[in-house]
């Protein structure tokens, strides 16, 4: 008997039917004698319903009242989960993330978990009960509801996973795996049998949509074996693990984002710490900063570029530009039209023919970059954002057709 | 300074304008230097909307499950309220009742208030914030969430009230006051400015809709000073008090109620406790009975007749069949086509032309009585369902047209 976590996600709930979808596939699973826990996501468009509620009544709601309406998303899912396993004859039971006790700090909208109190599923596990658990959500040490921002759902998977030490821990999606690059841009794009948890992280981290960093970094830590798989059709999905069974001799994949938006700060003074004064600064306000680039500028000054996410950019200005006199910088170039490409794949940076090939299918296709960026098993380059699918074809094609 | 507690039901959060009315009545009171704690409903349909996916998913969800979807409903209407204070400027927090600690008993869909936390609604309070809780809702010993059944949100209200010994307890509703009858059905039904937890209380549990009898007998207890208003109109409303000002000479009003169904066990056989025997099986299944009649009946044996709301009515004769043998009945007669009509008033037992008066407006517009049933200030008849909008009119005409 094995403890299986499953998560499925809001397109996979969005109605009755997927409801009752779902609750065949966790029903199976259990009726295999394997202990069950579900972790669900708000209903398809629930969430944008319920912040265009908000959005009636205050056009800047705080986080912590934003928190408590898009709680009730996930209560809705699993509630009804738990209705369809119950009209099957199944025992279950549904509960809130205060219920379980998954304690997190008190960031709103963007709370970590730091705990997962263990009393509550257990008992019902003990019972066998099948536990549906509200995705995205936690409680923090003042009894408030928060959310975990962007991958939460994934991320309350995983954890809960690593909290009960799961066989397995599956994420059903609306796709049926993890692929080379993403198949609406270029039809003939692979799906992968399995991955490694560093080609996921960068997969994920540059844009590939199917599973948030958070996520697999968390996996990664705990050693969460992670499947990723689809909720409409039945058929092995990719699993995410340590080490691939096959040492490989391609890239695992091309990730394109194009959610990014670009800060350059011209013409900074040139006093010590000012990057350390810059990024400490946006990480109180809780801002993700991605690709940085340092460069000289003009007449003994120095210029920092840097990527965020586009919806944090606004946001960015503000805060930058309350600081101008501290920081001393002559003006701030934000570009919100740019997007990024890149290729992941263990090994790569130690064989150095792989980045030239992916500049090279840049050059060909006429593609400008403008900054490029590498990890050890990743490399990307920002482009304009309307050279990205054509970026995108032209890097896998040469990766996965022409050998 | 003094500390208010407000409740807005459904229809006064229907939507954002509602809300933001809503918002507007709170602020004037917190602004003029009270402490206030708002109770509020589900907005319009929701519970209708949440009640009809679970219904695609399972028709016979259990009642532990339901209360897990449906809790969502009061969650949404705080957060949202919250968020209108705040565009407003003014310190507010919502609360779900499992964060206040409204400890109520583990009957789903019927739970009972036990006790009330105050630690953090005193917190908040401290801080200045207006306080926004969740109606009908409360959390049991297990940490599961439970619904208050019908009239939970006054019912949270008035047990908030008792709770933190408010100084007034505000129920907003869509009408402006309490009626001598149904305004609806007789459109020159009067306001009244005041009336006293018993009539209110003989008047809710005979259908008046715009108090639960739950909430006034609570409030009675704890002598909590009721207000019904309406949050449309700003005028004031219907004071429920100890003891009303004026003696009055007349009944407080005429109500009616046509949400109940009768069900005849005919042919018991004399068996002592025969009566005992069936409520207490109903009462275990937390059916409310109300007027009780048993007669004899023909060669014998004797039959008992009941009502029982309507929605009950189903699940009544179900359970009287399972347990057809250890009762030894020959047969069930339901019927949901009745209704009743009551009027209610101080003294009115103690004059005896009053009830008469009820029976000669009967007999004059020709209604026919099934049975009938009194308390100390209260007369109620039970008619064909089809004859209860004549009979409310001619009674009230009688009582309030002819002096």
């Amino acid at each position: 008997m094995s403890l299986i976590v499953q998560k499925f996600g809001g397109s996979s709930v969005r109605d009755a039917e997927r409801v009752r979808n779902v609750a065949r596939i966790i029903a199976e699973t259990y009726l295999q004698g394997n202990d069950v826990i579900v972790v669900l996501s708000a209903q398809g468009d629930t969430t944008d319903d319920l912040l265009a509620k908000a959005q009636e009544v205050n056009q800047k709601p705080s986080k912590r009242e934003l928190d408590m309406l898009l709680a009730t998303g996930e209560q809705v899912s699993v509630a009804l989960c738990a209705m369809a396993l119950e009209a099957m004859g199944l025992p279950c039971v549904s509960l809130a993330a205060w219920q379980v006790g998954i304690r997190s700090s008190s960031v709103h909208a963007d709370a970590r978990i730091k705990k997962i109190d263990a009393e509550r599923i257990q008992a019902e596990l003990d019972q066998h009960r099948i536990v549906i658990v509200t995705g995205f959500q936690g409680v923090d040490r003042n009894g408030d509801i928060t959310t975990l921002g962007r991958g939460g759902s994934d991320t309350s998977a995983v954890a809960l996973a690593a909290a009960f030490r799961a066989d397995l821990c599956q994420i059903y999606t609306d796709v049926d795996g993890v692929y080379t690059t993403d198949p609406r841009v270029v039809p003939n794009a692979k799906k992968l049998d399995e991955i490694t948890y560093d080609e996921m992280l960068e997969l994920a981290s540059q844009g590939a949509q199917v599973l948030h960093n958070r996520s697999v970094e968390l996996a990664k830590k705990f050693r969460v074996k992670l499947e990723v798989l689809s909720s409409l059709e039945r058929k092995p999905g990719t699993k995410v693990k340590e080490v691939t069974k096959v040492e490989k001799s391609n890239i695992a994949g091309v990730a394109k984002d194009t959610s990014i938006a670009r800060v350059a700060l011209v013409g900074l003074q040139h006093n010590p710490g000012v990057a350390f004064q810059v990024f400490d600064l946006l990480s109180k306000h809780n801002i993700n900063v991605d690709v940085i680039l340092q460069s000289i500028g003009r007449e003994d000054t120095k210029d920092i570029t840097f990527t965020v996410h586009r919806k944090d950019l606004q946001e960015v200005e503000d805060i930058l530009n309350q600081h101008k006199e501290a920081l001393r910088f002559d003006h701030l170039e934000p570009d919100d039209s740019i997007g990024k490409v890149s290729i992941v794949g263990v090994g790569l940076m130690s064989n150095c023919g792989v980045a030239a090939k992916m500049f090279e299918a840049l050059y060909e296709a006429g593609v400008n970059i403008q900054m490029i960026n590498t990890s050890e098993i990743r490399v990307s380059v920002l482009l304009d954002e309307e050279d990205v699918n054509r970026a995108v074809k032209a890097i896998h094609a040469k990766f996965f057709d022409e050998n």
